[in-house]
Formats: structure tokens, C-alpha cells, sequence
């Protein structure tokens, strides 16, 4: 390893890092002034990143204050947003001012759980199910596996996929404050060596994408991922019309139209406006998984005009965030965390929670901008 | 505007950044230490964030070099990722050397175009008829519209979807190397008034959810949006073998079982194991729009013995991005560009081939590893 | 041949149908009372059926009348329904009498194709691309061969979907007044040779699941199969109180609450409450495909309450039917289409429109009976 | 009553028939010469049909033997199945004759139970949560509400779906040898007057579309509904060689590039040839409801090369059958219900497994012919 330099370095230090981006330079001809403006110790983050030779530097800004009611979070956010995409926070911001202006944004958490689906192949049929029967029969051995792998972690429960002979499994872990994956994958790695030691079936894949992670899967709109959520708000007609600038009926033509006539017409899982965007700035300012967006995006956005005043939920099948571990160790995302009070240990939910009140803010937000024809101009204007 | 102080601050400068960040610091309790830390000038990034308070920091490494023999990127890569999960980058390295040693990745481009679907509301399905025959009639002086809104932009076609009195249309643009979404939404507004003059269809929505943007639509799956990309590889037995540690049998195996069956089964759109992943670390690192990441989840994974050797390709429908406009313009993300030579006009397609070649080298390493049951213990060591 | 006997006979006469009843019976030990009134020459249906013992009677009724402004179904039409699943007639039928005394139903047909997709292998992308390019160089040659094998089809279009070496194509074809199953699979064969022959890609299979036939594919819901049909109907305020029992406002809220969120929350391709129930009863009855049902699963169903009328719309993308050929042409189906006009050539569309109106009512029925809370009830005394 | 005449008649007796026919023939102007020609007293059909006018016939065939090792189907069964397309009863008796010669087909069900899932308005999120809280506590008594309304169906379990106000409940039944659908809309509209007694939730509709019934769900295709049912075969190779004309290899590659690839690059539910059109089949013969053909329809089929010989399986996770009630009581369908052993009480189960390995006979035997090219050849001979 010593003897490593330029790419092949494997080192973590702030030479290693320095190092190898000179290599870089030198690969690629371009000479960088920007990258190396790394503004923390590289070796922090040993276990976030490979062949680190820099940092790339993401605008961070605020959108709120945002009054929640949660069952976890409560009180008055400022919500930490990294983004590139002009006119997205102002418009946030403009959805969080109509819902606090309307006494706060009503949410809740009502599963949560990280899956992982190994599958396996049996002999045959028989096999499979006698495979079943002895996982159905062993839960409690399988459960005691997983906890020689994990301090925080639990298999609740396991559902099970025959097809064949191949048998999908669908394990269910509970993963304290931590988004879970890799736990979850490692335990599920444990207890399958388990069931192929016991059972002779053969593991042919420790993800068998019923999982699924990172892919728009309906197993997770429907059955959830990570913590299913639904917030709401009912906001008044005034505010509707003063902060934005249309009607209730409006908006609720539009969420019929375009959320889910439209969303059903072009076969999508999920019926929102823009939940991901929501999501993907929070999630990068708060060092989660920004592929997992890809869950975000499956909310169902609901609008009703009752009697003049609008009532909009969302509600989100698939936020898989974490507050300990991972991205959430490193400075620059800590002090987003720390931002809504949603560092460490105890505050997975709270993030959760704070999360899908963004995304209702969103989606009320850009569904009035819809209403009354000014989505372009507002890029138009802030954006291009 | 001047009045506006602390969290009402809607300035640009470096000090309105300081004086925001101040008034959440105060808000919040929260002193900061690290998003102050920004390396280049808050005024730049004015079109692309609001309500900008400092920075967040993304370790940025790179995966490679890769070799890739497309239509516009040719040559030896190293690719610029953005990310915090641990083993990543690692893992992608893997699977470009195997490309790599078995003479590259060929890649194309097989559409593209950006898409904009509004839906108007006619008095009936004879209105609605009328309409469509209409705009059939007057395609030309819709270009011409259009054109008076971009200089870059050009609208291609116009598909429709009737739907009782609703009226779906699904533009589609040429954006040149702009991702788009904003000319597109611009235009689509200029050619719907346009539509609403001359015919009497009621706008509901600039965007009908047809389009569709950062959703999981099957109707991007199979007409595609963005960039529609294919890469391959053919992996020789021997580099199967001392780069991947398994075979090709078993590489199959995994595919059918987890990319294929599983998805399936699980009803998911698309059929792989972690496209998202590779799209948002180079998607983050290069200035593309995270949420977009949801379009390259979509993505699907063959992977086929021939005579022991391992032929892998990916099919991504939808890549969206762009080297000009948005994020790309801010310093640290053109730096990335530039390490691929990706920076400014006629370099989007490029751009789209390197990021598939980079899915389908995330892809291959996956899949072998989890053809060996090493998924956990790859986590376990790098990244948890 | 002469030889054969009993379950191995192979003949189509009523003594062949006999002699093999009669093997049946000695086979299973079962005495046949009924299935052996057969009331029409068994060898008529030589090209429908083999084995044939005797037939299955099912109960036909009628629902409606109901009035039709259709582009080729107009007046009052009498719908042909078999069926086993009471209160269904009766419940078409009153939607069929909100209809008539609304002055008809308005429908029209957006396209008309048939579709068959075959998939082949080709030896890496560059032969892919190579194919896909011999291909659009020699559409005329390609519809030439293709009308070698058939009169009355006409290959229209060829979608492409490369997918690493594997390609798939989407034949397009015009089959005048048959559904036009195999003689799109026949054309397609001969046009496969064609491009093997000239091209070297070999085919894997004449149908490669895109077309996509019998199965719920969002292509089919997106990009149409058979004939697109939209009808709708604007009930008046009084005539859904009279008719329906209900108000315009319960209606749409259904709609909304079951058809467009319930459908999404459950991943459902299409939005519908029964669609595939008024499909079933009318293919039965008039000699279609009963497996092509699945096509106009994938309904959506549209509800709007407009200052107390009731306008309600049905899109269906896929409705494969025929007046010619397959089981048209026996005598009982012969005579179900001959009660609505529609037998033999220049009448499937005529075809398709009713069925769309049949649909049209069947929802309208429904919808207004959970509206009410009467479903239960109306098949308690209908239908147990 | 007794006034009503021509097509407002309401009675049941051949008299009401005739009289009914004759005012369709004075309506449309078509003398009818086949469809009176009735089998059975009319009368029996009054819980089947309304505006009864006479039957279609549809021809009857049988498929088989196949030899079948079910937990309730053992033995060598002859299938029944209605059908007016030529060619498939043909091929699935090859897929039949495979199986058997084989040593015949295993099959197992995995889950039962009919489902129907209300949605109810509640007043907010907090009402919601109260009425989800109200009902997990009175579980014991929803049950017994239910049983008071049917003798042979059991509530066995609510899962629950917030999304916003909107809550949405899926009610999953035993229902015993009934399909079970009345059944179960009859207990389920009690148990929600029960719960909006109770709670002060208000039911939109007792369907909400997450049942769901007859449309294409993934919650269907995940969760399952009727009867979960896995069927296999291990085809040894002489026999794919000697009946099918094939070879495993080629079989499997079909199964991976069509029944896989194509099916997930078409976004479609399920993965299979053409499974509907056995269930349409064996449905309309034996009494089934054909809409509900929808459900088989998701199959998904797998086949694999074990070293020459091939192995087929297929899960349907969808198959709504009864042996008891609806179409099962008439005298024609009856007499096919008697053919395979499964009329009446304590046989449902036994006629699911016989369909799924009819299904799975059906996949094997047009997938070879799809190995062999010769799809179109099968339909030119026997079905045109």
C-alpha cells in the first residue's frame, strides 16, 4: 500500500487526497482551482467515500420557518435545503408560510422498517416450502443471528415470495436511528447463511430486489419503506389567496388533472408534483442517501376545496433517512441536522416527519403556481 | 428590499449570506462552524438557490479510469462522483477496470429530447377533438411560437391523449445541451396560450403529469425522456475471474433471479440494482438536478454467459442532464465537467454516455459481488 | 387419422364430437346431460376449437337501450351481454337509461393498431444499431413482405427499443374488420425471416411481450392497442337524482376517492371500478377474445360534477375486438353482433364504440350505487 | 309488474324469454335462429342474468390429460374449456402431454383470501389515526358484525392505508368454496356502518379500489388475492426433444428475452405468454367470472436449463375462483366442474391448482413454439 501513488493511492489523509488529485490533473489535463477547498479533515470521511480528491461545494439554503405538528417534531423549522435549482426554495418557502400562516402542518409516522430480500433457489417446490415451514418455524433462531450482527438492529418479521423454485424472501428490520442498509444487509447476509446451512437451499442473492432500494418499486408504495408518512393542512381561503394568490377549487382541479389523472395515464407509480425535488434537498444537506429520493418520489399528493378553504396531505409510503451513520457523521451535514434539532440518536422519526411537511409545502406550493399559470415565470425569474 | 433583514434577507451577496446565516443561528440556537466555509461567491449561484446561508461539502472522489467507445465520449475516463456512501466509488472502480481490461464499453444514444405535457380542459370530447385537429393543422405556427421563447430550444412533436373533455398534450423539445426542463416549461406555456387563443381550451396545468418529471412513469420507461442510452461491455472469462472473483454463470444467474424475476415480482419500473446510485454521485458532482436521479432508476441490467465470457448491457430510457445551464455553471461542479471534458455547449450527449458507462460499470461490480455473497462484507469494511 | 378414436379423435363432426364426449365420460366417470346440446354444426367451429365434446350455454341478455352519437355507431342499440354475474345487465341497464334520457353518448376512436413485437438477438450494439438501421432503410420492402401473407393487414409502423444486443421491434398494422391477432403474428413471422436474412440479427421470439397481447402493459395503456376509444356523457342534474338515486357531487367524489387515489395507492394500471365486467359480458355474447378483457381493464373513468350535472367519461386505450373471423363467425355470436349491427366488414369500430358505451354506463351505474352505499344491497337481491 | 311487456319485462320463465327475444327482434329488426335455443329452464339463471333473451353457445373442449401431484388435485384430469381460438386447446393438450409424460405437475396454494377494501372520509390526520386506533381495538367485533351476515365467510384481516383524511382499509375474507366477491361487499358494507357508527368516519364507497376487483393491481400481484398458487414441472430432455420439438436452451432463452426482458421494458404486471387465455378458458366452462381473468393475467412464468432438461414454472398470485355460487350453479357449467371432480363444497382450492398447471401446460407449450418459430405456422393451420 505504501508503495501506492497518484491513482492508485488508497490512503485517506489530506495528502492522500492531495496526491491523488494532482494525479488527476495530470490524467486529465485540467488544472483545478475549486475541489481541493475541502473545508474538513478528508480522514473523516474514511468510510464515506473512495479515492476522495476534493469536495464539490452545493449552495445550502433555508426555506421556511415552518410550523409542524408532529408526532415527533414540533414547533418552528427552518428546513436546511442544498439545491442548484433556482426558484425551488422560494417556492418551498412561499408553501411553508401558507401553512404556518394556517396554524401548522399536521404529520405522522405510521410504519417503519428497512427490508432486505434475499432470494434463494431450492431443489423444487417441495423443497421450497419446506423451506418455508422451517423459516416459519425458526423465527426466533433467525432473530437471535441477526443479533449477534447488530447492536441496533431487529428482524421484526419475514414475508416470503415462492416462485418456483425459487423462493424471495422480504426481511423487516427495525434499525434504531440509523437509515439501516447496510445493517440490514449484513444481518440478512447472516441469517441466510443460517437458512442454507439448515435448510439446503442455496443463497443466490442477498438483494432479490423485492426489497427494492433505490428503484420505484410498488412492494414499497404499497407495503412501505423506511417510514411511511402523511402530513396535512388545512389552510383557510384567505391564505389561499393572500399568500397563494388562487382558490382552493384551483388547486384541487389541478391535483385532480395532473396528480392523478395525468400520473394514471402515464403509468406512474405515485401521484405528486415534484416530491423528489423536495427531498433531494433535504436529503443532500442532511448527508442521506440522495439515490434513495427515488422512494420519495411514489407520494400521493391530495387536494380538496372545503368550502372555500384547501385541504392538502401528502402522504409518502417511502422515507428511508437516518440520523446517525452514514452521510449524517460528516460537518457540513451535522450542522444542517443540528439546524431542526435532528442529530444523533431519537431523531430518525423527527426527520422523517420534518421531511414530508417540506415535500406538502412543495407540493401546495407549486400545484397554486400551476393553478394560476406561472410555473414559468416564476423560473422564468428566479431560475434560469 | 433594502428593509429586509435576517431571515427576510432576499439578497445575494456574501454578506446577506452572513447576515442569514446569523439570523438562523439565532432562530435556531445552532452556532455554525462549517457552512460559512464557501469557496467561491454566493452572487454567482443568485440562479440557483434562494435563501443561500453557506455551503454544504460532498466529498467528491472518482471512479476509474474507464474506457469508453461511444458516439461522442471516446477515449479513457475518470469519472467525478459525489457521494458518502462508503464503498461506492470502490466498487464502480471494479467494474471499469473490468471494462477497461476487456477493451471498453460501447455506448449510444438513441432519442432525445425533453418533454413538457399540459393538460387543458375542453367543453367536450367534440371541443376536445376540434382542439387536436387544430393543433394538427397548426404545428408550424407552434414552432414559430416557440421559437420566440428560447434560442436554443425547438419543439419536435406533439403527442396527444384525449381523455373525455381533458385533454393531455405531450411536448416534445429539442433543448440542444441545456437538461431543459425550464425552456421546455417556458415554451410549453407561450405555445398553450397560444393553443387557448385560437381554440378555446382552458389551461389546467403547464404540466399534466404526462411529461413526466421526476416521477417513476412508465410512459419515460418506454418513449423515453432526456438521453435514451445504451451501454455494453463483453468481459472475457479470464477478467471475470481475476477482476470480479466469480464467473459469468453466476453473474447470469443474479441478473435473471434479482434484476429480472425480482423486479417483476415486486412490480418495479426498470430492472437493476442500483442505477440510482452511480446517476446521483456523478449527477451531484457534474450539477445535474438530484431528483432526476428517479429517471435513471429506471434503468434495466442484462447480463448473459456466452461461452464464459460475461456480456453486460444497460438500457437507460431516461438521462437528463445538460453541460450548460443550472447547477453546471457554478464553479465546483464545471470543475467536475471539465475532468471529463464535459463543460459547455455540445458535450450533454457526451455527458450522457459517460454516465451510463458508469451505471453499467456500478452495475456489473454489484452484481458480481453479490454473485459471491460478499455485498455485507464489501459495507462492512468500507463503508459503515 | 382414421384410426384415432375416443380422446385422441381428432375429427370436427358431430359424431367425432360424440365419440369424444363419450371418452370423456369413460374417463372421468361423469354422465354428460347438457353440454352436448350443441345447437349448431360442430364442424362450423373447426377453425375455433379441437377436442371439442359439446358446448357451454351461457345466459344472454340485453342492456339498454341506449342512444349512441358515435362516428360509426349512431342511434339506439340493444347491447348483447352473457353473463353469469347477477344484477350486471340490470345494472348496465340503468346506466344506459341516464345515458338515453341525457340525450346519448358521444364516443369516438383516437387510433386503431394491432401490434406484435417480435425480439431478436444481435451479436453486440453496433449489430443493433446496424439492424435498426437496415430497418428504417427498407420499410417498404418490409411492408411489401408483409403484404405477401395477408390482404386486408397493412404493416403501418416499426417502433425500435434496443436493449444492449437484444432489439426489440413493434410492428404497427392496419387488419380492417379482424381483431387481427394472427394475421399480425403471420406478417410478423415472414418479416422477421426478412430481416434475418438480410441482417444476420436472429430471432429469439415472433412475440417479445411488447406488443404487448393478453397482459396488463402500460405500452398498451400509453401508446394504445386495438382501437383508443373515449366516450363521455353530460347527465343532467335531475336525471341523476331520477335515475341514479344520487347527486353529481357524491359521484365525483367516489370517482376521485376510489378510482384515481384508490387505484394509485394499490399500483393499479388504469382507473376504473368495472370496466373489465361490461368488456367480459359483450365479448362473450358477440364471439371476441375473452382474454383480451385485460385490455380494457386498464379503463379510466372521469367524473366531474359541473353546477350539479354529471359528466362522466371513459378513456380506454385497448380495445381489441373484431367483426370478422375467430369466433364471429359462429352462428349464436353471429347473431349478438347482427342485434347491434355489427357483423362482418366495415363494422369493428362501429364495435369498439358501442363496447365504450357499454363501459360508459356499467360505470356510470356503479359509481352512482357506492355512492349511495347500494352495491351490497343491489347484489343481495340480484345476484347471490 | 304484470303490465310489464316486450323489453320492460322482469320475469324469469321461458315465457319472459321468449317474449323478451321477440321485442328484441321488433327493436332491431333481426330474426333470431339460434340464440332461444336454450338448454336449461331459464328460471335457474334468475340469480345469474337479467333481461335474459337466450344463451350463447360457445364451443367446449377438453385439454389433457395432465397428470397433476396437488395437495387437493391428484391424478389424471381432462380440463374443460370454452373457447372460439383455434389452436389453443391444441397447444396446451402438447403442454399437458409434456407434463404428464414427465410424471406430471406439482402445484400448491399459498395464500386464500378475497379481499375488499373501503375508503372512508375522516374529518383530518387526527381522526384518521383515531379511527385506524378504534379499529385495531375492536377487531372481535368487526368479525362479529360479519358473521352475522354470512354463514360461510370470515373477516380474517384489516390492513390499513391513511392518506390524509382519506383512509383506505383492505378487508381480506375467508369465503369458503365461493369465490367469495358478493360475499364479502355484503359483510364489508356492514362492518363499515359499524365503524361509522362508532368512529363518525364517513364510507365514500365500500370498494376503494384497493381490493382490488378485476383490474390490474400490483397490490394483487404482491400481496395476492383468491388463491396464491405455484405450479411446476421438470421436463426431462427427450421429452422437450420428442413433444415439444425443442430444447431446453432455446426454451429458457425465449422465457428470459420475452417473458422477462420484454415484459418489464413494456411495464407490464406479471411476466408470462399468454396466461389469460387458459384462465378465460377454464373460466367461461366452468362458471368462473371472466372479468376476473384480469388476476391470471399477472402470472409470472420461469424456465431454466437443469443441464438439458427443462423446468417451467408459473405464479399466479391472483386466482379468484368458486365451486359453490354464481355462474358454478348452471346446469353446462356445472357438468364441467363434474369433468375435474370440483362441484360444490371443499373443492375451490382443487380447481385452482387444475387451472394453474392448465396455465402453466399453456406457457410451456407456446413458449417452445415461440423457441421454434412457430407461432404463426400453429395459428395459419388450425386457427385462422
Amino acid at each position: 500500500m505504501q508503495d501506492r501513488k497518484g491513482l492508485k493511492n488508497r490512503g485517506y489523509s489530506r495528502e492522500d487526497v492531495d496526491d491523488r488529485r494532482r494525479a488527476v490533473e495530470e490524467f486529465t489535463g485540467v488544472k483545478f482551482s475549486y475541489i481541493q477547498d475541502c473545508g474538513f479533515d478528508p480522514a473523516s470521511a474514511s468510510k464515506n467515500i473512495e479515492n476522495m480528491i476534493g469536495v464539490t461545494q452545493i449552495p445550502l439554503g433555508f426555506a421556511g420557518p415552518v410550523k409542524i405538528s408532529g408526532e415527533f417534531a414540533k414547533g418552528d423549522f427552518l428546513v436546511p435545503m442544498a439545491t442548484t435549482e433556482g426558484a425551488l426554495i422560494a417556492s418551498v418557502s412561499r408553501g411553508m408560510s401558507a401553512i404556518t400562516k394556517s396554524g401548522g402542518a399536521a404529520v405522522r409516522i405510521f410504519n417503519d422498517a428497512i427490508t432486505r430480500a434475499p432470494v434463494f433457489k431450492t431443489e423444487n417446490l417441495k423443497h421450497c416450502i419446506d423451506t418455508m415451514a422451517w423459516i416459519d418455524s425458526n423465527t426466533d433462531a433467525l432473530k437471535a443471528v441477526v443479533k449477534e450482527t447488530t447492536s441496533h438492529g431487529e428482524l421484526e418479521s419475514i414475508d416470503k415470495y415462492p416462485s418456483g423454485r425459487n423462493l424471495f424472501l422480504r426481511f423487516s428490520f427495525k434499525t434504531g436511528d440509523a437509515m439501516g442498509m447496510n445493517m440490514a444487509t449484513i444481518a440478512s447476509e447472516a441469517a441466510c447463511r443460517f437458512i442454507e446451512k439448515n435448510t439446503g437451499a442455496v443463497l443466490v442473492s442477498v438483494s432479490g430486489n423485492m426489497c427494492s432500494d433505490k428503484k420505484p418499486a410498488a412492494i414499497n408504495l404499497i407495503n412501505g419503506r423506511g417510514k411511511t408518512t402523511v402530513a396535512e393542512v388545512l389552510i383557510p381561503e384567505e391564505i389561499v389567496k393572500s399568500v397563494l394568490h388562487t382558490d382552493a377549487s384551483s388547486v384541487e382541479e389541478v391535483n385532480i388533472s395532473k396528480n392523478l389523472i395525468g400520473s394514471s395515464m402515464s403509468g406512474t407509480l405515485g401521484a405528486n408534483a415534484h416530491a423528489a425535488n423536495m427531498a433531494a434537498a433535504v436529503f443532500i444537506a442532511t448527508g442521506q442517501d440522495p439515490a434513495q429520493v427515488v422512494g420519495c418520489s411514489m407520494a400521493l399528493t391530495f387536494c380538496e376545496n372545503i368550502n372555500g378553504d384547501l385541504y392538502v396531505s401528502v402522504r409518502i409510503p417511502v422515507i428511508e433517512v437516518g440520523t446517525v451513520g452514514g452521510g449524517t457523521r460528516l460537518p457540513f451535514q451535522s450542522e444542517a441536522l443540528k439546524m431542526i434539532g435532528c442529530i444523533g440518536d431519537g431523531k430518525a422519526k423527527k426527520l422523517a416527519e420534518i421531511i414530508a411537511v417540506t415535500i406538502l409545502a412543495g407540493e401546495i406550493s407549486t400545484l397554486a403556481a400551476q393553478a394560476t399559470g406561472q410555473l414559468g415565470s416564476a423560473h422564468a425569474q428566479l431560475g434560469r
